[in-house]
């Protein structure tokens, strides 16, 4: 399907940002409400502690990411799903363990007290363990070579070398002196690495990329999620608990590094907006048909949450 | 490929089944050594951690298993191999995150302490988490639609259906009155999913299976997988730590209703015996082809770590 069909079908300029953000969320929480285990069963504890982990919060930004991206090369939401549902379910695991008493030791998610507070470490541990394995199950449904490449890019990015690999290096470094260059590493495997999944996953659902297409989507989904991590230091800084359903404050209290710690808080505004316009930038190549991406861009510069 | 031509391609008559199964762990060990990250790289403590708590020990049940039922359909070693670690690796991350202070709060496992005495508790979390993810990137090498199906078969086994719901079953299910039928519910889940998983994705690697085939097989499965469990709980009452290579005593301890608790140690070598024979009477249709899953339930019931 070409770029120049899909917008046709997808006649993007008719609908805001935020209608279409909402309506993809909508549309999210409905794959993400079906793909759960119901609440019954042998396991009906766990079933509970992953549906409770995952649904209703959260601003389910690796999806959007999926969506936008997939408006790029023409694909119908539909073929988006399973990624968009699989991505979350991997960043659901990902919080619930990171919020253990031996991680970063949370009681407060997405507005709620956190999946351990909630149940127990242990249920916790399996739910997030659950939902790992949930992620691959959604995302090889259909049978065929794209779902087994998509399972590939996934647990690359979740893995040693993406997401768990970032929250030990972030271990590591926690009261050591670093960087700017240590911290952009840190983060491109924390949460640069399933940000990066994302574009690729939503891309791969259309129309297929050439290579320098390709490579300038990953330019795109690096700088904004670097941007990303910059903004949410900020809002560690100035946010309260109440507007950003978690605690705040949390990175100074650990005694981590942070951008904000490197480069004050006005400097890291100033970077936020500079990578923003490196994620734009990336994106001149496709014209409108990237516009949503352009407002993710946006949007995760400003957004306060 | 037919079966007879996998007799002759492999004539298992002439190996013994020690020499065979010697054969095959030395074969999965070099294949978990190639896939497991290098020491090196940002997050070389949790690569050490990974490599820690899946090389050089454990009896590489799951994969055996592979292999043996990949003979059934003539299938080559080498087209077993990404399979057979994936389930090793999953093994491995759930061993890990049972031991935890969180579950079982053990300190020895495979005849050494347990990831999270040898590194920290952070570490090991990550670690099986990233054991996970790197089974499924394993398993999708190979970008063809058997691998999305694999993936999948073994996302089911290993989640809230499967593996990780058998462990919070598990939990629910301490310090309360049960009965062998529940148990074996449990068992089913925590210790037979995978199990299971290891017969089929092994079988899928050869010739298509008819639908009774893959019938026989799973009884085979089903059987020999409860069978393993009721040997484990008789060893933990018979055995002890050096034999077994973990802690001995553990389910009395903790309180934990086992074969043994219902049945008395006579009552579970019986019931051990009967799934073995069980076992071995699903494998009938098989003929010489099934040699090494045959031998695999009898080394499974008179094993003694």
């Amino acid at each position: 399907m070409s770029v120049a069909s899909s917008r046709t079908a997808n006649p993007v300029s008719d609908v805001t940002f935020a209608a279409w953000s909402r309506e993809r969320q909508q549309r999210i929480e409905s794959v993400l409400e079906r793909v759960l285990p119901a609440g019954a069963g042998p396991a009906a504890r766990l079933a509970a502690a992953m549906r409770y982990a995952t649904l209703g919060g959260g601003k389910r930004v690796r999806p959007l990411l999926a969506y936008a991206a997939s408006e790029v090369t023409g694909a119908d939401a539909a073929r988006v799903d399973a990624g968009a549902a699989a991505l979350e379910l991997i960043h659901a695991y990902s919080l619930i363990h990171d919020d253990l008493p031996c991680m970063d030791d949370d009681s407060l998610r997405r507005g709620k007290p956190t999946c351990h507070v909630a149940f127990d470490v242990a249920t916790a541990l399996l739910a997030g363990d659950a939902l790992q394995s949930l992620a691959f199950c959604v995302l090889a449904q259909s049978p065929d070579a794209a779902a087994a490449d998509a399972c590939r890019l996934l647990a690359d990015a979740a893995g040693v070398l993406g997401m768990a690999g970032g929250q030990q290096v972030d271990l590591d470094a926690t009261g050591v002196a670093t960087d700017e260059a240590s911290l952009t590493r840190l983060h491109s495997m924390k949460t640069g690495a399933l940000i990066r999944a994302a574009v690729q996953l939503g891309a791969r659902c259309g129309r297929p990329l050439a290579a320098d297409e390709t490579r300038a989507l990953d330019a795109f989904a690096t700088a904004a999620g670097l941007a990303f991590q910059v903004v949410d230091d900020v809002l560690d800084v100035e946010g309260s608990a109440a507007t950003l359903g978690k605690t705040a404050g949390k990175d100074a209290a650990q005694h981590k590094a942070t951008f904000v710690s490197l480069l004050g808080v006005d400097g890291a505004k100033a970077r936020a907006r500079s990578l923003r316009d490196e994620a734009h930038t990336a994106l001149d190549r496709f014209g409108g048909a990237a516009v949503r991406l352009r407002e993710l861009a946006d949007w995760i510069v400003l957004r306060t949450r």
